[in-house]
């Protein structure tokens, strides 16, 4: 593949050789996590090409999207309305980094004491081996966590990066804030596209955001299946896809696989074994390629049923009602996903442990896995009132904390097994 | 001092026997760091006895005036508006921590990954060493960074802990929801206070609070003198001191100590000999007792002339426009010193860079330290820009972080020594 694409990401500037070293560690790495699973479905054939073209074709695409006169803007979060991006037919990527080949660079401008996935989204950045950061026009940010608001002053030295004020409550006044937001983003994408968001328009993002939202829900119900019918590990790699894919393509691939999974549940038929331990994770995204904590935990015998995450049942909350005559009802209604969305940059915010109680239920898990990225603030101190309230609810949890390197990966293990022991026992 | 309070001490649920280990070895820090300097103004004698009646004097003149009706209030941040808790004649302490000795405890309920201020804190209310904190009938907290955002929610199951949304950016949006806030706030200590907050009430406190920032920043304009007449250890003292001590008296003594220094400059005579090395701090808040940095700096000869630090030029930034005729107009005013703080919890937050060139500049700096406290992300992220802003500008730089533990007091000396060495060359 490398060669046919090699003019392309020239001419996106990108470091080829540093781009060679990264691309050259990932399909053996690939091939471990992801092809030597038994009795996957058929319909994940689609989604590893996906991946595989992720440099490639999915880059050549968006280029020629864009030299139509496409807008192409990066995000790096779930709050961020897509909708707006949509409905000027731009493309909208989602640019978080999950990869410790890039942590260094990122190191160099970022204190070390940062969350590896911040770190590594700007080592992408400054290591130019990412096709997607070098083709976005610009990048839209927030302010989730003190880490991203304050990284985006140095981003934007790099590349335009427009920042969204993400409230801290719930709200009349957060959501008069927000609603405040997005209007100003919608003036941004509209100055930047030279295309005017019509109601028109905004609706058909609404509808194309919500179909990609409802695809993974109904993803996420297959899963609640046991035995259940795909493991954790390709799960979390759709999910990761969703943020690079074409979206409608992307909806009707994730429909089709729901398609075979069903019917394999109708047929009693899993990935793992009937009775293997369900675990529930709750805490950060995993951004492509981090599939560390899925393959540990898989690899140990469990399936994974849930991610309670930004790239998991965060991501898909709150369709957006669809409503809305007017762009001012419209972006109110995009507004009101401030809400259903609970992520630990709220103060409160106790409807989180109520989703984990919940999907727990829904998915039937054993166990919860409490997962931080480190150095993230808003999960970690977070993790000890979701930790109270699930051993209040009898559910067995483990608290996990872990970056992107490799070097803590024979003593997760060890605490995994230990867990897995105890909720079997 | 101690046997005097025993019994007040008990009736505040004090931990008797812990509190003895923590203050027994506060006077011989105090010693070593404060007394044993030359050439001290005589009118810092207020303020050592001040700090030593901290825990008994202080808390007496508390508990008698909470007998008599009036609220007491802990905050932890410069923008959470005292001025309303004095306008219903009520007490306000700031409650930050800034000793190691509480770190261990915190750090049962908080990840050791936070900054040692927040861990300090929540410690002195585990440990139940801190009377201010056992007398207080409720906490201020506010969104100002994810640490402390996310610890008053595990704080509030200890003491009732209201929180104020800060907004994160300075638009107009921004103004108009902190003055919803302002708002809030008033209502609730209105509540709790049972008094009405008029607007003569609301006058009285703001004169208040303004005449000691005006005092502060009296003993800022003093220390700009070449001989500095104090040093920079001595005004830490005081401005720590602001936090806890009745702030007519406290606005008093600060005056009257201004006119001894003022007096000093009129007759050349400083606490550091005339060319010593003066040095800006700008970063983290100091909070009591920690003196670590400036007894390193100055001991290796240096005067620190500014701190632009919630514990320096921040806490002063802003006085509040005393032309409000309505609590309406006073609230909007009140709400206007979010623009006059510039703290790196807002994205962008640029005016800094310039507050820290105009500091420098006026106090004819030849150095700057930038502090940070470990974990402290908004401080260590815009470290690297204000870095890059002040190398353009010619002052040198050292960049130091630092916890509150003595671990690494040889190698900051290593590194202050070599500064002062270049600077000095």
């Amino acid at each position: 593949m490398s060669e046919a694409y090699r003019e392309m990401w020239r001419a996106l500037d990108m470091d080829l050789e540093k781009h060679d070293v990264f691309l050259g560690g990932l399909p053996g790495a690939f091939s471990e996590v992801f092809l030597q699973q038994e009795n996957r479905p058929a319909r994940m054939a689609y989604f590893d090409n996906a991946l595989a073209e992720a440099h490639g074709g999915r880059i050549k695409e968006i280029l020629d999207q864009k030299k139509a006169g496409r807008p192409v803007a990066g995000t790096f979060c779930v709050f961020v309305p897509e909708e707006l991006i949509f409905a000027v037919d731009g493309i909208s990527i989602g640019l978080c980094g999950g990869a410790q080949f890039t942590v260094p660079t990122g190191e160099q401008v970022l204190p070390r004491n940062l969350c590896p996935l911040i770190k590594s989204l700007m080592g992408f950045k400054l290591d130019r081996i990412c096709p997607y950061f070098q083709a976005v026009d610009f990048l839209i940010g927030e302010t989730t966590c003190d880490g991203k608001k304050k990284t985006w002053e140095i981003l934007n030295e790099y590349v335009p990066t427009y920042v969204m004020e993400l409230p801290q409550k719930k709200t009349e006044a957060d959501l008069t804030l927000w609603e405040g937001e997005i209007n100003r983003l919608k003036e941004e994408i509209e100055r930047r596209s030279g295309q005017a968001i019509t109601a028109e328009k905004l609706a058909a993002g609404i509808k194309k955001a919500n179909a990609r939202r409802a695809a993974l829900a109904r993803l996420y119900r297959a899963r609640q299946a046991d035995p259940a019918p795909i493991s954790g590990k390709d799960a979390l790699l759709i999910s990761q896809l969703a943020f690079f894919d074409d979206p409608e393509r992307f909806t009707a691939q994730v429909n089709s696989l729901c398609d075979e999974l069903e019917e394999r549940i109708a047929r009693g038929e899993g990935v793992a074994r009937k009775g293997a331990p369900r675990l529930l994770v709750t805490g950060t995204p995993m951004a492509l390629p981090y599939w560390k904590l899925h393959h540990l935990v898989e690899t140990a015998g469990a399936v994974i049923i849930a991610e309670e995450t930004c790239t998991g049942t965060r991501y898909f909350a709150g369709q957006v009602a669809e409503d809305g005559l007017t762009v001012e009802e419209q972006v109110k209604n995009l507004a009101r996903r401030l809400t259903a969305i609970n992520c630990a940059c709220f103060t409160p915010n106790k409807e989180r442990v109520e989703d984990i109680l919940r999907l727990a239920r829904e998915a039937k898990a054993d166990g919860v896995i409490y997962f931080s990225l480190q150095f993230c603030q808003p999960f970690s101190v977070e993790g000890r009132l979701v930790e109270k309230a699930l051993q209040e609810a009898g559910l067995p949890v483990l608290r996990l904390e872990s970056d992107y390197s490799e070097e803590d990966a024979a003593q997760l293990k060890t605490r995994i097994d230990a867990f897995l022991e105890m909720i079997t026992a």
